[in-house]
């Protein structure tokens, strides 16, 4: 099975592609960030994301996307510009006929460290671990896009799992 | 100058097409809400709102595209949904090569009443009147995404005009 996690951010929007086969080996096909420029108009920013998560997908085909929930609290200016990003991210996901699974942060570092309240370094150190990386994956926004997509690897088909339409 | 007003919301998303001539009278097109079922997957909804809003585009035409600018307070919850579907509609204009221009409600009521904070329902008896129809544009959704479309009409070219990239 292969996942693509994506790390949604005003600036940077993180994604990981990675591959679990039938004995469990988790390989890292692809990370990165799309960077976007403030001066930018908005919506041509959008675009952007949508463009390079959407060829992502054609190349790396992944059976299902996962993404992180927003439940912590942020202001009202920020979660506004976060919801446009994640709109146009599961847009992606939605365009190319995938499901979007969405965790929790607290899930998701359970996952992946054992522990929710983990430090992003040590996110980063187990990422690094469980994909067996020469180095870390930089920038922080691609380890935590790969976080992403280790959780719903391992928690899929369970009940932890978190359907959208559920919320 | 053809313009689309969208007017973004969790479940109706409303939509108007207007033409103002050479003489300065203004058209009605088009206008309608998008609804979505509370019941589908987030990213189906938003995928309905972009092929919605794309086939709109298609159809009609639009020179330029409006839509609300938020201002006014939300809660965290309601802003990160709000957003999600704001960056969609950005996203349909953007694909089309469109350029987004945001108004304030208060502009937006400003320009249609003559008076920024007017009822709902003044506005769109205004919007009845400044088009010509024969009834009130229904829903609601639908009134306020044609006040969007008449104050971009009114004010673009103007110092009025707020382009997305500023903000």
């Amino acid at each position: 099975m292969r996942v693509l996690g994506i790390d949604c951010g005003g600036e940077y929007t993180g994604y990981g592609v990675v591959e679990m086969n039938s004995a469990g080996t988790l390989t890292c096909l692809k990370c990165g960030a799309i960077k976007l420029s403030p001066r930018e108009p908005l919506a041509r920013r959008l675009s952007r994301i949508y463009e390079g998560l959407g060829a992502l997908i054609e190349e790396h085909r992944p059976d299902e996307v996962a993404i992180e929930g927003i439940f912590y609290a942020l202001n009202v200016k920020s979660a506004l510009k976060l919801g446009q990003v994640r709109g146009v991210a599961m847009l992606s996901a939605a365009s190319a006929g995938l499901e979007v699974a969405e965790y929790s942060p607290l899930t998701i570092k359970a996952s992946v460290v054992g522990y929710g309240r983990a430090e992003k370094q040590q996110v980063q150190h187990m990422v690094m671990r469980l994909l067996g990386l020469a180095e870390l994956p930089e920038p922080m926004d691609a380890s935590d896009a790969l976080a992403i997509a280790i959780c719903h690897l391992h928690t899929a088909g369970t009940q932890e799992r978190q359907r959208v339409n559920t919320r």
